[in-house]
């Protein structure tokens, strides 16, 4: 039996809460949060406070706050003596406690906070500062999720990277061919079926091989027929995406 | 009953043909291609030809070869009596013979040749020149999908462009995920499933409303950082796509 702290009240915080809790071998023993009202739903489950005074010794502590926060909270607890975990991509273990023993624990995944989420499916990407604690973080992992990764600082801030371009880009080309559609008396639904062919297609086949549309045919036809009906910043990108896509054509 | 004469041997013919030789109250009579290797599979169960002036007489005839060669195709054979339709989401009914029936037929997916494809939840966007028809084109629809809408030319021009931004332009940002992954080591298969449930999200939530990220929380110390491990092409693209995203904070 593990016991963890967690400090935070956020969407992943309270993912992380719920999926520690319903974990076998796994004591969630405190959840800590600067107000209480995000975590008050926890009281009588779990020890909850929003005193780091009042922190409870346990076998791993969880920072699961914003990047910006977690080098602060973490100079701000007590010295901990168990491992001290954060849950960023972009961050280095040295921005946690210089006399603990740190880790790492990065949920590639993106958290809304009334959306659903399977933990289980969520590939974990693991770090630990001394290889004595990387069993201790493991078996942490490998009660959450069945998807786990070790990989270096430098490794996961590139996977950070990635997941910018294939989530928070990708959702953003959602948004512009929404506002086509809106602009045009076009229901955006319509589109649904193609935005999960896309991205059920690249189980089987690398994108790179997956690509089709007017610029890997070359049709400049349509290409132009397509930017004479943008504008401004939507222009901007087609030409930019499209110039990018016809180089790889050479 | 429907006869059916489809002309094309591509990967949205032979998908086309399938879905059409499957359906109930749809005959398919006979498929044309230039080159009959590719749809000699057909014989013995519909015509098979690659000689225009052995056409029949059809209810509807589907011409389903890229844009480029519909014109063409379409003045080469005998004027038809029947609805004759294309697939194009780019083109104008009037690439078709000025004097039949006319129409469209644009499936809003990506086919790729091995990959099956469940025709049922393929919206079909559908027009026809005279609505005379109206009731032949909704029938043929409704016999492969149960989702048909019914838009103008100019309607359809714009959703192909939504379809660009969300199918092509999205595939292109898994591909450059997936270099990033690749150049570093890590094993692309492990954004799969932050790309499903990015994919996923819209359905509940509109694409506006479900953006996250560095750019959104304008979170510039990562934004920066980021810029600095990219070069050339993805960074022009990494800072075009997060000016664009800023902006929409604003």
């Amino acid at each position: 039996m593990v016991a963890v702290t967690l400090l935070g009240g956020g969407n992943l915080a309270q993912h992380l809460a719920s999926a520690f809790f319903a974990a076998n071998g796994i004591e969630l023993r405190q959840i800590y949060n600067r107000s209480i009202a995000p975590i008050a739903h926890w009281e009588g489950k779990v020890l909850v406070t929003n005193q780091l005074e009042a922190l409870v010794e346990t076998d791993v502590c969880i920072i699961a706050v914003n990047d910006q926060s977690i080098e602060t909270l973490s100079k701000k607890i007590a010295p901990f003596n168990g491992l001290l975990l954060h849950c960023s991509g972009t961050l280095d273990l040295d921005v946690l406690q210089a006399n603990s023993r740190t880790g790492v624990l990065y949920p590639l995944q993106s958290f809304s906070k009334d959306k659903e989420i399977d933990f289980g499916k969520i590939p974990l990407c693991l770090e630990v500062s001394d290889t004595a604690d990387h069993s201790k973080l493991l078996y942490l992992a490998n009660s959450l999720s069945e998807k786990n990764i070790w990989m270096t600082t430098a490794q996961r801030k590139k996977l950070h990277l990635a997941a910018v371009f294939v989530n928070n880009f990708v959702n953003y080309m959602y948004t512009l061919g929404e506002e086509i559609c809106v602009e045009n008396g076009i229901p955006f639904e319509i589109l649904h079926p193609l935005i999960e062919e896309t991205a059920h297609k690249i189980n089987t086949l690398p994108p790179s091989q997956a690509q089709t549309g007017p610029a890997i045919r070359k049709d400049t036809l349509t290409l132009e027929a397509h930017k004479k009906q943008l504008q401004h910043q939507k222009k901007e990108i087609y030409s930019l995406l499209t110039a990018a896509l016809l180089k790889t054509q050479k």
